[in-house]
């Protein structure tokens, strides 16, 4: 029976290379690729299919788009996910995509599972993590012979694989539905001001529109489901706001981050839609949730980004925190006026039924308390650090 | 001996009204106003000097510009401060007038102190977290006699006190050099529109200049000491980032916001300054800073945030969380460099000479971790997860 | 029609002449008393019944015993609920009988509700959190008139009240199932040693048996099923724990509580069930929870702890908790031996078929993982640190 | 120039087989080593020097008992420290010692740094936390070589180095002045009870004396100085107290433990004075510490606590931590008396000049608030789920 091994492949140079190398460095049969189109650019989906065609064993192309936003995408934003700032993407794919390919493994029968991800990154971490639960071998062609790009080129013009790239590739760019990421080359640089051409999502703010834009975005129980009243998709909706926000200027963001083994890198991102869809929701829990519910959800909501940043989404804690974040969520519907104007983005205003705040409550509770209770209120505010002051007066 | 009250003045009709009703209703001989310069308009003290010089028996003009942003505004910022997401302005002012009030209280022999604030909102207890402290006692005038504005008014034509303003007031406006609020009246709904009248520190987005204006802002142990390369004293450093951003649109605030006593309220912010020199500084962290203190520091500025705005600023646990939060911006000295433009905020680049992230130091440990050491890290991320996944299988 | 209020009661002085007080100081025509049995001595629900059929319009006596336990002591285990180190008790009962109260009140077409707690304590506020809800009126009569013991004496006499206390009490006691709290008098003193008289549940740890009682404590989805392997309902379970603790000295607090409103306090507990159950719950989950959930569970908890000790049982936070919770307590299943002897308790072991340590799991991942792997791991532990150490040295 | 090498030296199996190891399999010319006194067993001590003088070239007994105490369990004390509730020993030693041999290797002028830990548990990293921060290689013979018990004991005597083992040792045993620990064997299988004969400071509860014994605890600062009144130095008054609790069986944990790697391990430990110091200084700083610092000091503690386990004293976070602890601490001073039997510790009183609870306090107070203040708290207290209820209502 033919020894196969199960690999993610983008269609790049990187996971190009890893077929004939699977082959003839790790004595594999077959080579069977799978594709999954988080929603990166279709040219990107249909360059890996015609690559595979020719160089793979089987290829398998999934289409889990829809379920990339359902699954993925919307639990980020019920959770207001993000990593010291920055709003997650890559990392949030990447555990949806090992899991298509452990699929895609044991419906061919593969006795192993592979990526091509360097030892330096993220992204080594998420896929292995879901790799690892299984009892396949994983292998990390990149990591273990620790190849450069040149090699690589000439590796893939021996082997047959077309290679479109030049010697030098100015950044590292990864895309999903959700974000850009772009890092590399003088962007490592944290004093180095990014060149406007590194964006691909967002118009410069100099030639955006002179209109500001002013989007309603209607939430239920804790996700976005319509656009200026139009109900659509997950995907849909993720998309056409890309292009709203993106062509406004909006959703760009340049940071330091620190990686999962420790490292610092800089990055600059493009995710129109994340920065627009999270500040809207992070605005309509205001209206909806306790300030105790707030407060604490932050702490849960940080603990998620976590997890969700290092690919961990099946560590039990994972699924705790949903169960928290679900019940929280069930009450977060309603819309949000949203304005976009050359890179700025302004929240104008929000309802919800479910809103804590109204005329109408006021005027239930001034029926019971009124201004007086407060001087009780008053009394007790800060009696502990008055205690404290009286306790060291008198020394 | 007279028997007297010192009164928080601002000026006001409210605390104007306070003079002879704490005279007439309360029995004090005499009341001594004081009037704390923390950055509000010029003609706002003159104001207040010139009224009270025709009302009060005596009066205190205290000049705590420079105090307040040492003290208090830049603690601040080193605190990342934040209040569910809202840059506190008002809230970190009023810990500094009250104890001016008690330090003019004690120099007159005062027997009382008295503030002008309702019994609806915050600022009651933040002053009487100060106040009451002292053995004198606490009077809210406002809160005690539920008075209207129609009441004040009239109150105050038959006292001789100047009244400039007409019986309706469309919205409530509170400023000092960090922070303008702007509240009541139809922005009480937070589904209105806010209307481009109230705003006057920022510049409407689109009138804003056509061409970006960059700042360099340098910072030296977490407080910002220069702009473009130039040293200047804090307040000066505020006032004049408040210009810049605030012709160029940047700063503000629309927000649902939970007061102390628990109601929801919402509320509009300008505060360019703080947007962007709270922004630099927190980049600046996230090159300084390890993972584990930005990890940490988030939780701890939370806390310090939330006595901030509570106005507990003599609770013991705020000086605490100075002790840590000082520690930790020893080494937060750096540059970093912003785009302002219509409304947007961009970090560009920053640089420190503490960077955590640098060539030498990426070259430094490469010496000695190699890309097939992240293989052994990757077997361990996960790894109880696994241990579940597997427990589970066998069930 | 007759303008009813319900009282809670339970048979004291206190809540005794309320009774009369809510006749003829505010003025209702009829008192409808509620006795809600937690588990408190079965001689104190039978004394609270014979006082009001004397002295009340109608009596409620509802046995809540199987409730408190299933609703409110076990959410409590699942939570390792303890405010401030202390396992509660009175706290986690007080919302359960004002429910019980307002459904009596509503059954009985009352107009207000009322209970006979001072206006320094805890309780108070636990009641009316969930009186407040209902459009009813409340009513706090002790915290309203101030009365003094000696004053409710003689009012009880002159109005018929059976009195079995004298003028003084030494100590004031609170017991239902899961609790027992004694505090005032001398025992306010924290230098004051208390005397063994204090203690009714639990046996002078001098005077226990000679031979340690071990005992086996089953578990099942995060709440206690057996004892000794025999299966029991919530409440005998509690019970007979209690006896078991109790007789061998395990189970009593003194220590210093910090009030809702702010005061310290000194308190004294037994809770001989409580601190056994709590402590092999605690030791089971650390077999089957990961560390991600035991860490951050741990914050969890205490949050919920807050709440419970609060009374805001009705916060929906405390839902989002225990949606949490709920999740993560679904494989908290197995058994825990502990020993208990003269005071002390000992856990001895523990077993779980959800365990996430065994021999078989060991060698399950020693196929895929060996002792070198952890160079990897090694290296990159302290990175930031070794980082930071670098950047120091050259300066 | 002879090629030197420092190790960490136990004058046990693993480290004393280091020795030729380093030479024969690594290449050194000479083997440095050190024993590092933290206040393991005297005899310990000398049996490691008088085997280091027959096998090492070069041997340094360095006597850091009080340092250890003051600089490393002092710290713990005012961090409440523990992890997963475990009284932490080992861990906080390690860095000491590693640092020591730091300091060694560069009075020698060596040129790498070995320890004997093996690749499964904690201390190669916290050993390594140290060594790594310089430039001097790491070696780790153990995890690199991967012993056997018997292969060592063959080596051992082919190599002239003394062996007072059998091939079998029934549990692996670390100590220090503040903790011992007993692991391996059967006490690996956490449904296995422990036997008496793993114990070595603690009595047998049985055989304890009949008569309790009652001690009182004197702080100042955060830290113990006394015991019954008599000043003492740190070493001595942990030595002190670790007699007096252990021979009264007060003491040990039994426990799951999560390790750095992720492996739950079975421990049992004995640490008795760090039992008794840990819950006094516990109760005292319920009554000096106000709420505020109580809840969040219990965050900064787990996380001070976590950093100490990982052997991460160098982590930037430490010192802010230690910022922040020191500071709450200036006030944690007085005295806790503690009742010790057989097994059992009861706190039964407390006193401190800096008590926020005192007769004093609370009649200072009752002059301004009275028991009707607190029905404006009550109005206020669960506001918001009141709010939420009306809300849910209407629907």
């Amino acid at each position: 029976m033919a020894k196969k091994v199960a690999l993610a492949y983008s269609g790049g140079l990187d996971t190009s290379v890893c077929i004939p190398i699977l082959k003839e460095k790790y004595g594999y049969d077959e080579v069977v690729t799978i594709s999954v189109d988080v929603g990166q650019p279709e040219e990107e989906i249909k360059r890996a299919d015609a690559k595979a065609e020719k160089i793979s064993n089987k290829h398998y192309t999934i289409d889990a788009k829809e379920e990339f936003v359902k699954d993925y995408v919307f639990p980020l934003i019920k959770a207001n996910g993000s990593y010291e700032g920055y709003v997650m993407g890559t990392s949030i794919a990447r555990p949806l995509i090992a899991k298509k390919v452990v699929e895609a493994a044991r419906k061919e029968g593969a006795v192993a599972l592979a990526h091509g991800c360097t030892g330096k990154g993220n992204d080594q971490l998420r896929f292995e993590a879901v790799f690892r639960q299984t009892d396949m071998d994983v292998i990390a062609p990149m990591r273990e012979m620790n190849l450069t790009r040149e090699w690589e080129i000439d590796y893939a013009k021996e082997h047959g694989i077309p290679v479109e790239v030049t010697k030098s590739k100015p950044w590292s760019v990864d895309e999903n539905i959700w974000s850009r990421s772009i890092e590399g080359g003088r962007l490592e640089d944290p004093s180095f001001v990014p060149p406007e051409e590194i964006f691909e999502w967002t118009t410069s703010p100099e030639k955006t529109p002179e209109q500001p834009r002013i989007v309603d975005i209607g939430f239920e129980a804790g996700v976005p489901v319509s656009l200026d009243g139009e109900k659509m998709s997950g995907y849909a909706l993720v998309k056409k706001m890309n292009e709203i926000a993106g062509e406004n200027g909006v959703g760009r963001t340049d940071m330091i981050e620190d990686r999962v083994l420790g490292l610092k890198a800089r990055e600059n991102y493009e995710h129109p839609a994340a920065t627009v869809l999270l500040a809207a929701h992070a605005d309509l829990e205001k209206l909806v949730l306790t300030r105790s519910e707030l407060k604490f959800k932050k702490i849960v909501d940080d603990q998620w980004s976590e997890l969700a940043y290092y690919g961990l989404v099946d560590e039990p804690l994972y699924a705790d925190l949903n169960a928290f974040i679900d019940k929280s969520q069930e009450r977060v519907t309603g819309t949000v006026k949203v304005r976009l104007y050359k890179g700025a983005l302004t929240i104008l205003s929000r309802s919800s039924p479910n809103a804590l705040y109204s005329e109408d409550l006021v005027s239930f509770d001034s029926q019971t308390i009124d201004q007086k209770d407060s001087e009780g209120f008053a009394k007790y505010h800060g009696f502990q650090a008055r205690m404290y002051r009286k306790v060291m007066d008198k020394q």
